[in-house]
């Protein structure tokens, strides 16, 4: 048994960070991890699947710039290779992480730790105390009990999607959410025949309403089936029944099962010491606290908003409210309005802050405009004139301030911080205008959306 | 002779938007272009650049995807097609321009315009009065009276290398600012061996002391020839002295005099009006009034900063000014320090705000950090372990107010626009470092930098 600072369940993103700066800060810190570091994020989520998409794009990109002066007619790919580049990738960033925590001094144990209660943590069988607990224990693939999931060899959750050994010839996609619409994308690209069924009448529900139907037009290639529900599955064929309530068949050879992740909320201790969660996850407030005395909760197992970037600010907040009882007066908590979204799909799509449906929903009047990817210089000379994209801002029409921003086009998740730092100051229409925004840039539309905008 | 409320005396970037935006206020606009809607930057500037570039960058990535996996072994260009494309995507967005004038009320007159004092111009024989008069005749590449240019069929200036019939086996660039680097960047990638020959001891003098020599490194497969002064051409062969003060030549096909613009002052009237004008150019104020009474000068010609969106800026404010006297009070003015540059060449390279060198003769204690591109998931996955890149954060080391933000890697161009807005908003580093940006993204090396400085 061993005396710490800080414990903290759980070394992805939010874990991770948490520890380095406390670490840095001259806490003792004990980060413990049943899996690997770098959590679903850098082995199964975010990098795999975007070290992927890159080369999807490259090949893709190749092959469709005869528009521009480009033969890529013979280009070609190889998975295998795709496959080691990605192994490479999360092996050398997960030991990174590795060595991240040693210079902050973090002590890491592999192993599956449980929360005993307040300042206790075993782990391996050996019990650790601690002034505070930070628990970060993630999300994991919800998997439906619908007929003809189990034991079936055709279906695969997106961790078994990274690892084929080959690309499908036929993919099903199950869930239209931003996984399933990047794996679309990728294997669309690489020359899968894909097909996503989705409940809802649009997909990426998050997404602005005037923005998310741009972007599925977008995904040329893609058979979209919207307002369709999953009834079973029989092999690699997959039965739904349409919006109009008839019931239909897709073959695949593979099948994804797409339709969200939900907060790893058991297994741990939770259920044992009085830790409030809710059908979301660990209730936390603004500071990451949760009901128990000096436990904190970050990332996705708060549900809050399960992207690595929102853990990483979250693991932050709760660092910084443990050093400094008063840090919560200097900015430091949680401002979910500037937690931006990005789709690592061809084209990109990113955005920040609220749709207009939810700024209408909140009681705000609002004034909007969107503008087409043409506006951009840059966008027509690399994508044509006809090609989709575009950039949506929304603004309160009393007092003009900034609501959200939106953007469809190559570059979106790249420029999207911009917006960020607008809703973190609260800038209203008449700054965002004089912000100065490079030429030719794709980023001007966003200039060029402000600008539109009756005001 | 008609009267008009404004004459704007140049069509390019800072022309057009000031036109745009006082017709769309209901003011009567006369806008005199001598050749072209669109100016330097979309004509024969940033436009057709960028989209060349884009074209080898496609070409060039994959031709260098092996390390992820795509074969683009036997992937071509064509030349001749990149081209046409250039010329249809300059046509089109020049067409653009004409349109958004016409939406906007401004009246056209294609000819060279004349200053016949405040108020009045003279354009084709006919003499227009206003109100305002606001002189946007830009700029034009540098010819220095160098031994043997003149006559040289083997010498080009920046649109002569845009309009090559054919890419030279051999290209020597005179001057290593931004036109030099970027047409380097761009011909070696298509294949033809690149000398660069600057003057001074690094490439692109305004870029920070730390990240100029690492875009220099970056751009392998470009002869750089430093601290060299140039003596004389004779056809492709130039002439020069080297850093040591040795004689020495080299043979090209094409040779780019690439060594700057001036400001276009003479021809159009300014001797003769008693219109006040420096070295630089037309003497300005931050709300862009001349010595002349309702005489305002905006973009290239003022010497100030020769870059299509401070030419925007400018025109944005000086409209704004002349709508409303009291304009400036509501931010309405040049804050110089907040406008960005960037560098398209293969990888990209910007910057906003003071460089170190800049910040410390203005008197500032600073902190700096400087982070690798390998700090970025993203740019791991999609460049690799050792790339070049990486970013750079100077703060005021008493107040940490950020003054300056250096980025070079992919993307660069566009996530840059978010540091603008964090200099616009006068963030420190606590409030820098809150900003949440998406994972994994290479905007992320910002933060990173943002977290390695010791404040």
């Amino acid at each position: 048994m061993s005396e710490f600072d800080v414990i903290i369940l759980g070394g992805g993103p939010g874990g991770y960070i948490a520890a380095e700066r406390l670490g840095h800060a001259g806490q003792k810190v004990l980060l413990v991890e049943a899996v690997a570091l770098g959590g679903t994020c850098l082995n199964v989520g975010c990098i795999p699947t975007k070290t992927l998409l890159n080369a999807a794009k490259t090949f893709h990109h190749a092959q469709h710039g005869a528009q521009y002066g480009v033969d890529g007619g013979s280009v070609s790919f190889d998975w295998e290779r795709m496959q080691t580049w990605k192994a490479e990738v999360v092996g050398k960033l997960v030991a990174g992480v590795g060595v991240t925590q040693k210079r902050a001094g973090v002590t890491v144990i592999n192993g599956h730790g449980t929360l005993m209660g307040p300042g206790r943590v075993s782990v391996n069988g050996e019990t650790h105390t601690s002034r505070h607990v930070i628990l970060a224990t993630g999300s994991e693939p919800v998997m439906p009990p619908i007929p003809g999931t189990g034991g079936n060899p055709h279906l695969v959750d997106s961790t078994g999607l990274l690892a084929l050994e080959a690309v499908p010839e036929r993919l099903t996609v199950i869930g239209g959410g931003v996984i399933g619409v990047e794996f679309a994308s990728l294997f669309s690209m690489l020359g899968t025949h894909v097909t996503v069924i989705e409940m809802l009448p649009e997909i990426v529900p998050f997404m602005d309403a005037g923005i998310a139907p741009m972007l599925r037009e977008a995904l040329t290639g893609i058979d979209f089936r919207l307002g369709c529900r999953v009834t079973g599955l029989d092999g690699g064929t997959v039965a739904f029944t349409t919006a109009e309530g008839a019931a239909e068949t897709i073959d695949g050879d593979v099948v994804l099962m797409a339709v969200g992740r939900r907060p790893v909320v058991r297994g741990w201790g939770a259920e044992d010491t009085g830790l409030e969660f809710s059908d979301r996850g660990i209730v936390v407030d603004d500071r990451l606290r949760t009901n128990l005395p000096n436990v904190w909760a970050i990332g996705d197992v708060t549900g809050r908003s399960l992207l690595a970037h929102t853990a990483y600010r979250m693991g932050e907040v709760a660092a910084a409210n443990i050093l400094h009882p008063e840090a919560h007066r200097r900015g430091e908590t949680m401002r979910w309005n500037t937690v931006p979204w990005a789709v690592y799909s061809n084209p990109e799509a990113a955005g920040v802050g609220m749709t207009e449906q939810q700024a209408t929903q909140a009681g705000h009047t609002t004034l909007s405009a969107t503008v087409p990817g043409y506006m951009s210089g840059r966008f027509v000379a690399e994508n044509g004139f006809r090609a989709p994209g575009g950039a949506k801002v929304i603004v309160d029409a009393d007092t003009l301030q900034v609501l959200g921003i939106h953007v469809l086009g190559s570059y979106a998740a790249e420029m999207i911080w911009g917006a960020c730092a607008v809703l973190e100051t609260e800038l209203d229409l008449h700054d965002l205008r004089q912000v100065v925004i490079p030429h030719p840039t794709v980023s001007e539309l966003i200039r060029e959306a402000a600008w539109a905008i009756k005001a």
